[in-house]
């Protein structure tokens, strides 16, 4: 559920009619609910509070520092995978001890950094990683605490390249590797290996690869007990899917419901990945028609929104919804064509959506939903194109948390040679 | 032909070991040719020599300044589609006359920011921006010249995203709708229309596509000629293919030989627009190994460049070749299973390369070959990574021509509203 809907012909963000939005911003723009993002974390939250879980946003998702903090002051920790997003986590004074750090490719200096504020774990991803990590916590003579990805191989039934739990992918070490390493643990003298990681993909509609995932994992957890190994942390990923078209994703409480027995069972303190579950629908991308274009073969709304802008019906062939953010009244006179809704960009691969209905002339503005997580954070300059704006509504106000970059911000870092 | 080489175990970029720009300058790492750039540009200038065309090159393949500029100094010209690239094109001083402007989705900005530059012409993509340019040149009080971009329906053979001259795509003009301009072009007062565009796609390795597309729209030129109406330019666009793997690309002189008859007979100033075809082999992406995983199903080589700093392999499922700056000498015992070659950001869609056999271990450097158009000029900040930086080599010498990104500049225009 989120806090977006027309209130007769206007679209609304919570109490904010988003046309003054886009007049007073401009477009294209970044339009996020504060109370969306809150209802997502606290959905999740309630429904698996009878194990209190440590809840670490996934910051790849919408990186944005105002959501980020927003998150934290609500007890939110957060989910990294690179320097940049540890610079980030400490920008928030996010308390190291709720930021956990995932990546196949962290090197040298993105370790050392991550040891030095203290974050609670890594989640390793191979034993090259694991030597590494140790390796570096020695040479700060420090102690580190890390878990292990497991790869389950695991069909989570989503696109190919956000499946990240099948053996094909790079992503976590198979069940016997990471038994080995249990058994060897005295080899990585300033690591303690402090648990199990498992994350098998993003946009999962159902609970059955879940559990699935956890039972072959919990296999691997008792094995360990038994060999009198203490462990303390059951991280079990994210990859909650949301609506975007016609899917019925499970909702928190379904979700929780259906793995709650299991992770009781394992009894570990469980820690949580949500992303795209938490922003996912707490953002649009608002833009201006700009022409319509009706040929012979195909109608064209064109927009000022391009997949530079957002990547993800291009790269994914994923569906958003486009509507309108002034409504206008059916008649019969008004019957429009199906269009493509395509932006600036010279090739083809520029499209926000295909085959759409809708009643829109130049200078209308419309929002493509859904867009709050992998929207700005996959955004780029292709087309010498300037980043856009993003701003937080909360109910009535709107604050502006990224300002559009402007020309002169393309350039700032190069140089003429002659 | 390109300036990229072995001279003996090192990979050199001229008469510049690249191993000693990695360790200089870090990685990832755009290096580029100027030799390789100057080449391609007079490969096509020789080629078509005899009618004397105005080169204009694509800025949106390659758009650092110093390889406009290296361009621009040289007589060429610039093909633009956005208000960012008409930034750059004022940046390094290109006369406006040698400006030529493309985009489904001009802005009223763009437009006014272009005509009040002096561009030579707008090659115009729809009724509804024709009549936008002609309004705009009215409130200035300027004449204005366009070119209709037609599209001529024609299969290129290329990926569907960079298929640009099927009647299905949002380019351009079909030829009935261009014919009915031409008649009624006292409807816009503030125009005129000296010729015709056509851009049927990119990464084009024969010359059969641009033949008949060319051919069809001499048909409608010699149509408008019979009328009386005097036109200046014939811009065939763009497209020509390069070798990323296989490929037999034509060469600038056999794709001239072939369509200089036509031209000839069709006797206007032709305009060219290149961008990968001198772009594409000057440049190479550069990055360090930071883990080689063997798992039981693949072996994986894990860098430090990901589908942020090129995404067209994720992206096209574009192939590129990737080599070791220091190739080791064969012997019995080396013997490199194949290995997928992926970046660190997290998702399956972050590769460079799939199945390669590869001899290098951790630390060791590999490049990316082709990497010279649509590499860094579709990169993103994704996974809060950073841009990289680019290096220019001119024989010997090595010169930065963009600074790598540091993490302040991924949040300078974010703040935090608590």
């Amino acid at each position: 559920m989120h806090y977006f809907s027309y209130k007769g012909r206007d679209f609304f963000c919570e109490e904010t009619k988003v046309c003054s939005i886009a007049q007073k911003f401009g477009t294209p723009l970044y339009v996020y609910s504060k109370r969306t993002i809150f209802r997502h974390f606290h959905k999740i939250k309630e429904a698996f509070a009878s194990i209190n879980p440590l809840i670490c946003y996934s910051v790849k998702a919408n990186s944005n520092l105002s959501i980020l903090n927003t998150l934290v002051r609500e007890g939110a920790g957060l989910d990294i995978v690179s320097g940049g997003e540890l610079f980030r986590a400490k920008k928030v004074n996010c308390p190291p001890q709720r930021v956990v750090y995932a990546s196949v490719g962290k090197t040298d200096e993105e370790i050392k950094d991550a040891i030095k504020y203290g974050i609670l774990l890594f989640n390793v991803e191979s034993l090259g990683e694991l030597a590494q990590i140790n390796k570096i916590a020695g040479q700060l003579s420090e102690n580190v605490d890390v878990t292990l990805r497991i790869n389950p191989d695991i069909e989570p039934k989503t696109h190919k390249y956000i499946t990240t739990g099948r053996k094909e992918t790079k992503f976590g070490m198979d069940i016997n590797t990471a038994r080995k390493v249990f058994l060897k643990r005295g080899d990585f003298r300033f690591l303690k290996i402090r648990g199990v990681h498992i994350h098998i993909g993003s946009q999962i509609t159902q609970s059955s690869p879940f559990i699935k995932a956890i039972k072959k994992v919990k296999g691997l957890i008792d094995d360990i007990k038994k060999e009198g190994i203490n462990l303390k942390y059951f991280n079990i990923g994210g990859g909650l899917g949301i609506v975007y078209d016609k899917e019925k994703p499970q909702t928190a409480k379904v979700f929780a419901d259906r793995v709650l027995p299991l992770l009781k069972a394992i009894s570990l303190k469980t820690i949580l990945e949500p992303g795209r579950f938490i922003v996912g629908n707490a953002g649009i991308l608002i833009t201006k028609v700009l022409y319509v274009k009706d040929t012979p073969s195909k109608k064209f709304i064109i927009v000022d929104a391009g997949m530079n802008d957002l990547l993800r019906p291009s790269l994914y062939e994923a569906y958003h919804r486009i509507v309108p953010l002034d409504r206008k009244p059916k008649t019969k006179d008004r019957r429009p064509k199906k269009a493509d809704v395509v932006g600036p960009i010279c090739e083809s691969g520029d499209f926000l959506g295909k085959g759409r209905k809708l009643d829109v002339e130049k200078g209308d503005y419309l929002a493509v939903l859904g867009a709050g997580a992998y929207g700005f954070s996959m955004s780029s300059n292709y087309n010498s194109r300037r980043l856009t704006g993003e701003v937080l509504v909360d109910a009535d106000k709107v604050y502006c948390i990224r300002e559009r970059q402007n020309y002169s911000d393309l350039i700032s870092k190069e140089c003429i040679v002659t």
